[in-house]
């Protein structure tokens, strides 16, 4: 790891001052008054890997170069072994292009379609299980106490989530420390952008955890594994294909992490009860002290 | 209308009692207990129009026909005039086939693609603008006191999400009356199965309002426009996109719908404040003697 964090610093937060990322808009309330209203912004972004285009995706428009790389790396049209000679955004035409030292062309592959819960474009049920099938994901452990402390500095965070609402997150984490930040309409764009942070930093997913305020579908599922991540959590719910492929790779899952309570779906041997209830009640007792 | 509601009696209900629909999990709770819970399914279901595969969408699996048409109306690779010849669900391949009397080619379209915060596969932005340019929705009223209803008796109803969360409802209404209530792990394919409903029954969109749990993105403002509907409620967030469409095209969309508060962000002539508060406070009084 290049950079240590301490305490709540990110590498990477929520970029709420920029004001680039929502718009005021004037709404009319339930006694008909009017009322002027931050609105998150999703824009087109139409990514290019060399000469072909790839997709169009709607995003809230930070970060553009980290969603670009990682969706193609997370799409597997990109590997992390590939040499990327450049990474160009094209802020009035809204475009990225993605340029690698190896030829690709994904003429084929983009024929085949598969619309997930989220969304992926251009990945196949094939492509997918053989290289899930690869993945080894490391025996790290997790503390039960790592969860609740992260739980309690995410929910603390600035984020454009409590400035705006209609924005999903997706925090990268390293024991009980949340590293870098992401937000997006689409949770699968922060979970790509997350990846496209990754690559460019070369950092490590061994020892790495990913917390998202989406939902664990299949799709997440995949995407962390596939980015080496161990460890997936979320406050929200899980669906029975998402768990069942993460008991396939063996990725730890935990859905429902709020306040005190979570239930672990896939992966249990990681998880270390280390503080139990009783860490937070006594927590709590010194914070009203 | 070829049929009348009466009170709460849907047409199409959550299926709660359909067990294909979720399974049993064995998960592991913050005490170390091992619990079971039920879990929604998320399974592929491949759609065909005529020789094309279109696509292949995650969906929880029920009402396949619907969906499949629902998608192709919605994405306008299949049009209100076309004259459907069959509709083939292979329940072991999971596989839709809709057959049309009209020849259809989509290779050039499914080589574009478009990512949306949900998800749309096929359609390009200037497909969407010129068919939205063409959308004229009708100057239907939308009575508070309606929206109240709707939220009381939805919120009311039996469902997937009540019964095993991480699912998203969407509920085509009339007046005060909620009609039809699909759910899937995806907004989009709840929103299609509406749609796909509406095209079987023949049903009307002038007098419909759609209400949907999740977010209001461009996309959920785009098919609710394309189908004819002139109302669209959330009880969740909306996006700046989202608004400017909507204003475009003169649909009323209604956010952040909670217990008495909500905000009209667009189309708000079509809003009558018949109750307002006054209306559910003297409910309460009446519920309370």
């Amino acid at each position: 790891m290049a950079k240590q964090s301490s305490g709540e610093q990110y590498f990477v937060a929520p970029e709420t001052d920029n004001s680039d990322l929502y718009t005021p808009i004037l709404g009319v309330d339930q006694n008909g008054e009017e009322s002027e209203l931050e609105v998150i912004e999703e824009k087109p972004l139409t990514i290019f890997l060399n000469s072909q285009e790839i997709v169009t995706s709607m995003t809230i428009g930070d970060h553009p170069r980290y969603l670009a790389v990682g969706f193609l790396l997370n799409q597997r049209m990109l590997y992390k072994s590939d040499k990327i000679l450049s990474v160009d955004f094209d802020d009035e035409l809204n475009v990225v292009v993605v340029r690698t030292s190896r030829q690709t062309n994904y003429e084929g592959k983009l024929k085949k379609k598969i619309r997930t819960s989220g969304c992926a474009v251009g990945t196949t049920f094939g492509d997918i299980l053989v290289d899930l099938d690869k993945v080894r994901l490391p025996k790290t452990k997790l503390l039960t106490s790592w969860m609740y402390d992260l739980t309690a500095k995410i929910n603390r965070t600035d984020s454009l989530y409590l400035k705006v609402g209609a924005i999903h997150g997706s925090v990268l984490c390293r024991q009980s420390d949340p590293l870098v930040y992401m937000e997006d309409v689409g949770r699968h764009n922060a979970v790509d952008k997350v990846c496209g942070w990754m690559f460019f930093e070369n950092e490590l997913s061994d020892d790495k955890i990913l917390y998202t305020t989406g939902r664990l579908t299949s799709e997440m599922v995949i995407k962390t594994a596939l980015m080496g991540i161990p460890i997936l959590i979320s406050r929200s719910g899980f669906t029975a294909w998402g768990v069942e492929l993460a008991k396939k790779v063996g990725l730890t899952v935990i859905g429902r992490l709020r306040g005190q309570r979570f239930v672990c779906l896939s992966g249990k041997e990681r998880l270390v009860f280390d503080k139990q209830l009783a860490y937070l009640e006594s927590k709590k007792n010194a914070q009203s002290k």
